[in-house]
């Protein structure tokens, strides 16, 4: 399996002449030109993503990445840390949001428990890559140490080299960890020097006293860690969580692979931030989905240079807005391959008063 | 078949248990409170709409309404009148992007030739309701005459009819006409009373030059044909056009039946604002989908209360949005019929720190 060094070095530019084919293509087909706005510009990336001029999106999956956090001592969540191991046996029992949106849209829910405080090992169903059980309390020292970020990153990476040695067109990202709202701003705010309180929210649904006890602690983690903001692993071992470098890893290594990867909500911005930092083509490969009503979500936007697709006022997770994404994704995709042209539909394609 | 004023009667409050029964289960699904944002507030109107507390979106169609304009003739529109029925045997063959993204939803298109200005007899897979060929340009008289605008509205309301002896779940609208942005301009400025200039957009692409001669067009056919503001029929018939009568029969008689409707953009606003004001309990009974990239969608949003979707800068018609939409109401009412409960799940539901 590649590691984090090789995978960050085998991501490529985007492929100019898949793009500038289907930038043609566009033009040719059966619609006033630009008419289908942002489907277009998506299907142009999907080209260049996969460096093929009229992409399929068939093979799909939703990678679902567990982890529980130390930081939950300081009373920054609304649900208790036992919610982890218990949503995870509804995912694999099919009952939570990402399972019926997934089924919806044809794709694979793929659930890795990289860092359950709880034991999993009879749940069949789920991939165990158990890092530690747990991050640390990252207000009173460091998250995890530098090895086991390292570790959370790979088994991202080998997700998606399996995933990819079944066939995968496209992979959208999500997760659970009850208290990842929390480090998630603490990553963010590390890497962009943004104080706490401008990329931190109410999570799963903190009262205004927990969330000015939120900005609190993950300003204490930042004063006590002190991460190197030039180094993301640093931040990620010092504030973050094993589920989130477990998703950096994953898009790292979709990209990698050219297969395009859906950024999820507010965690998964988090970790896509981190993948950026690594290897600033990363962006480049991410489709966005939703933005999320977490108010640090519009920073990473801005710091991917990207636009969410749509905006429904969601803030559960698990991948839900992502896949929602890949249905938008593969909307491109299809119009792109399968609508008729002015030619061979026999539609008059030239414009007057022009 | 029941006309218009019957259609009208129909119409019924939502059920305001089915919407209590739905928002009580949205509380008990194995997510944080209102997590899912606009697909909990969708998923409980639809069971307003259609009286059933888990609604299930199984049968699904777009009617795509096809007409010509008369007013055409004054150079309001980049496409020639022949793209109409060339657009028309297109979306028989399956090669346009409603086609497409019908396919991808599962929505059946259903094609009615309201009144295209050329023969389509032998053109197979149409429904062939044709009132007239093309409206008059209204640019010097009325449109059409009232008994055939009733006649096109009739259209719309025969089409839900058949389409709901056959089991139908959900309804897109769509249209296709050359030219017929300027006839939706004209119907929103003179149900609103708003300025020509303040609703006209470029429709499928016109130059600088050819908007300031679409609005000054609109403003024209306003003052030629004085339509009674408060008739919205008289509007249709002065300044309208027949597939736009038709969509609203087809709105009105869905409400009626208690089916959701799904808007489409720009055109198929002006239909809904019509039939708003045949009926103001209508408004409850659309789903909006995306924000068109035309400007006076935004006035049709404000006028019905309603907030879009999505926004993906489309402006392309057909029920390309709306079938889009479609796919988000198939998510809401999947999610709440789907999910586990935190009971049922084994899930702990007590929020801490509230």
């Amino acid at each position: 399996m590649p590691d984090l060094f090789t995978t960050i070095a085998a991501i490529q530019p985007l492929d100019a002449a898949a793009m500038a084919a289907a930038t043609a293509r566009q033009g040719m087909l059966t619609k006033p030109p630009l008419a289908l706005g942002r489907l277009e510009t998506l299907s142009i990336q999907l080209a260049g993503i996969t460096g093929v001029p009229l992409p399929r999106l068939a093979r799909k999956a939703v990678a679902v990445m567990a982890g529980d956090h130390g930081v939950t001592a300081e009373g920054v969540s609304a649900f208790p840390s036992e919610v982890t191991p218990q949503m995870v046996y509804n995912f694999v029992a099919g009952g939570a949001a990402i399972n019926v949106l997934s089924r919806q849209v044809g794709a694979r829910v793929v659930v890795t428990d990289v860092g359950v405080a709880a034991d999993l090992a009879g749940c069949d169903g789920v991939r165990h890559r158990k890092v530690r059980a747990g991050t640390a309390n990252m207000a009173t020292g460091p998250a995890m140490t530098r090895a086991e970020a390292l570790q959370a990153f790979q088994v991202g990476i080998d997700l998606v080299e399996e995933l990819a040695a079944d066939g995968l067109d496209i992979l959208a990202t999500g997760e659970m960890g009850i208290g990842n709202t929390t480090p998630s701003s603490a990553i963010i705010a590390a890497l962009t020097g943004l104080p706490a309180a401008r990329v931190t929210g109410r999570g799963t649904g903190v009262s205004d006293a927990g969330l000015a006890r939120k900005v609190e602690v993950i300003a204490r983690a930042l004063a006590v860690n002190a991460p190197d903001r030039d180094d993301p692993v640093d931040v990620m071992a010092k504030v973050g969580g094993l589920e989130i470098a477990a998703l950096a890893g994953a898009m790292l290594a979709a990209a990698a692979r050219r297969i395009p990867v859906v950024m999820d909500g507010f965690i998964s911005g988090a970790a896509a931030l981190t993948a950026a930092r690594l290897c600033r083509g990363m962006a480049d490969y991410i489709l966005p989905s939703h933005l999320s009503v977490e108010v640090g979500h519009q920073v990473v936007f801005a710091e991917l240079g990207l636009t969410p697709l749509f905006d429904l006022q969601m803030r559960l997770g698990e991948g839900t807005g992502a896949v929602l994404g890949i249905f938008l994704a593969d909307a491109a995709a299809r119009t792109l391959c399968e609508m008729a042209t002015f030619e061979s539909a026999g539609v008059a394609s030239e414009t007057v008063n022009a």
